[in-house]
């Protein structure tokens, strides 16, 4: 009997036999996330449905020294679900309950599994909704949401999956249950755990119960949309804005390509003859609304938009949308193949960053489309090929690793909202030293010194824990008494 | 030669003689913080002025054993950097360098012994301020806001420091020195340290550079004082203010004794007979302004204010926060000793609360004024006693931790904005479980296993590093191949 087929009966005793999967065709269903391109079956998929269950399951991966990877819905961008071939997989769709939701302290409590849209519908009746809107939120789960720090259009104004996560009920790496924050109430004292495990990409143990923040509908929302011919004219449009002291919910910009894409695809319209559109949202108190409304659509002409629509309702609010929300599915329209790529820049730097994007497209013989969250300095750009054309893949890869390096020269990061997962732990050395990435393997040494939780995520080279990272060396005992490892 | 006169050697032959104190009444100059009741006169004082000389002080510290404290101007409430008899006292009073003023990345990166009020000072010119206010700003330092993760009035909206430092450069307990946080860009991928890294009192390293996130200065700002016959009438209009969801830049209550003593300090002319007043201050755009400041007065009203004052300029405006900001001080007038307590509980629980402190003051014999951060939840009772009556010391001891234990009971915390410190590691307990607390421990010791960065902080039993903690017991090897420690 192998290792596994011990651990599956050990599970099966402690779940009950439904949610242990062992069937290889079932096994295949969780073969990926959102990242498709990566593939990996899991060696057993658990499906509990209460924190005691995951407890178990993970108290059971250490005692037999097997990796366990959580899942969520598997909508990820970046692999950070991608299962271990040895490993367990631990899916928590079954855990989809809401546990509690108190608008007057502002706060919901649900399970892992839960639908990020769930908790706004949940909480709309009481004039409350949840914030983080990732492109995905009709399906993807609040437990990801917490593992990527996930982000959103509308994070510019509301913060990342972070600034709305006020408590969280954990299964460490060996299968302790604590709690990390201070739930319906202030920050606790002690080092903020909460914060740090928060993106952390499911290396310091799994989410079992998570408190959010809830936000209030706002009393007003007004839309509008501007078109240059230029997308430096969108850049200088954009810092205007937000130097002006007003910050938008959100500032999307698209450049020609993407909004060619977006105009084949969904037909939303779009002024024609526009180098790129900026769409601006505001939202809040109607007076407050309406006061920014004008100094944002005067910043627009001033920075040399040839034409502004302003949304007149919510139909026209949602079409100036739908080709922003359909884009990246649009390029598909026109290229058979495609690498979406997710790196941030200061917001400042966008003009002259995009010049580079275009240059460095025309240097590898690849098309790029720019899709972003520009408020942010947070770009999309996705790269265009035909992998039926050899050679076409390489260049593409090529192009997409360069636009990751300019990020990093201008002083930014290789990724906004996706997560460093699968994809980037490659690209990590490119944006930190040594040190730096020693210092964050202290923390997940810590909590994780088996490397059993998500292992080969975030880190190009996994540390064995024994070893103290940085200038030490064996024997090198700088604190006599106490053991150094 | 004792090892302390090779280490005063070593580091001035580093750092040049006039930046080390060795002089017995010089280093008492340094024996408490804001907390004076707690005096510890350091072994050593360095006076550092780079970043390099930093780290050169903490590798020697950590090649001689010697703990070490850093220090920034010394204002902390709860002796966070109270000093070690046998360490190291390192004192940022020579970094007040303000290293750049970003405003179009809405930064500013400067030296951690900057005064708070000096990066408001700095960034001025350009429309911008810097948002978290400890009523100490005029003295304390940004390392030491750092280190405490700082409060203030305003904090209610624009949250505390965690959310203002974007970026950090550290000297780690092993003298190395590392960076932290994305700058003047988005978050950077990997574990959030730089989150864990700001309010851990100390104990992960010292901060030796600060980027920090600049407000715009609000178009408007109003403030209205309204007065209550009953505490529970302030505390239900603060909920309902909240409820609307209207975020003041402050919501400050105060009750009969603290209005007693601000009267008899400063005059301030607060309404007769009130049982307890609120400060309501709005800002922002000065049309979201005028429309929320007549739903907060609305608000004070329905909820049984007999009256209400809004500040015509803003002279009128200083008036009112005038009796506020002298309360803690004021209480000296109509009390010869006080305990200033800090805790924390979920907003919805104020009148409860309030009401179950009245009875623990009865209880006690001793007088309780509160003032306290209300729309944070954040309590200050000033515990007020007579040294020279004995017994009165103790009992008021008794009421100020049974305080504590009523904040836990209502899920609330120990502390809201003054941190852990010397003065409440011994609460910790009543708050964590034993794994709550290993948990914390796992990355202190990650980060300082040989325990030497402001020991005795936080933490109310030190763990040796060495041994891990949790369920295990030595020989218990639940990883074979991998060393357990």
């Amino acid at each position: 009997m192998t290792v596994i087929d011990a651990l599956a009966g050990r599970l099966r005793a402690a779940l009950g036999p439904d949610l242990v999967v062992t069937d290889r065709q079932e096994l295949r269903t969780y073969e990926c996330d959102g990242l498709a391109h990566y593939k990996v079956i899991p060696a057993l998929v658990v499906l509990p449905q209460t924190t005691e269950q995951v407890a178990a399951v993970v108290r059971a991966c250490v005692d037999c020294e097997i990796p366990f990877v959580a899942r969520g819905s598997g909508t990820g961008l970046s692999g950070g679900a991608l299962p271990h071939a040895d490993g367990v997989l631990i899916v928590t769709a079954q855990m989809r309950r809401i546990l509690a939701v108190a608008p007057a302290d502002e706060r919901a409590v649900v399970q892992p599994g839960v639908i990020n849209l769930q908790v706004t519908r949940a909480a709309a009746p009481h004039g409350y909704y949840y914030a983080p809107d990732p492109s995905s939120q009709q399906i993807c789960s609040i437990g990801g949401n917490v593992a990527e720090n996930s982000g959103g259009a509308h994070c510019l104004k509301y913060g990342f999956t972070t600034n709305h996560v006020t408590g969280l009920e954990v299964v460490t790496p060996d299968g302790e249950v604590v709690r990390l924050g201070g739930g319906r109430a202030l920050d606790p004292p002690g080092y903020d755990l909460l914060g740090a495990f928060v993106g952390s990409e499911g290396t310091l143990g799994v989410a079992t119960e998570v408190t959010v923040r809830l936000t209030a509908v706002p009393e007003s929302v007004r839309t509008l949309l501007a078109a240059f011919h230029g997308i430096d004219q969108a850049g200088a449009a954009t810092s205007a804005i937000i130097a002006a002291g007003v910050v938008p919910a959100a500032v999307e910009m698209m450049d020609a390509l993407a909004i060619e894409a977006a105009e084949s695809a969904v037909a939303c319209g779009y002024p024609p003859g526009a180098a790129a559109v900026l769409i601006v949202e505001l939202d809040g108190p109607a007076a407050e609304v309406a006061a920014q409304f004008d100094e944002v659509t005067r910043l627009c002409g001033a920075n040399g938009a040839f034409e502004i629509r302003i949304a007149a309702d919510d139909a026209e609010r949602q079409l100036f949308w739908k080709g922003r929300k359909s884009a990246f599915a649009a390029v598909g329209r026109i290229s058979p193949d495609y690498i979406v790529q997710d790196g941030v820049i200061p917001r400042t730097a966008l003009p002259e960053v995009l010049r580079r994007i275009d240059e460095l497209a025309a240097a590898n013989g690849v098309r790029v489309a720019n899709v972003f969250h520009a408020g942010d300095g947070n770009l999309h750009p996705l790269v265009l090929f035909d992998d039926a054309i050899e050679g076409a893949a390489a260049r593409a890869e090529v192009a997409s690793a360069a636009i990751l390096d300019l990020c990093i020269e201008y002083g930014g990061s290789i990724t906004g909202e996706h997560g460093v997962g699968a994809d980037k732990a490659k690209h990590m050395p490119r944006m930190f030293t040594d040190d730096d990435l020693d210092t964050m393997q202290l923390l997940r040494c810590a909590f994780d010194p088996g490397g059993l939780a998500n292992p080969g995520k975030i880190f190009p080279t996994p540390r064995l824990c024994g070893e103290r990272p940085g200038r030490r060396q064996a024997g090198d005992n700088r604190w006599p008494g106490v053991e150094v490892f």
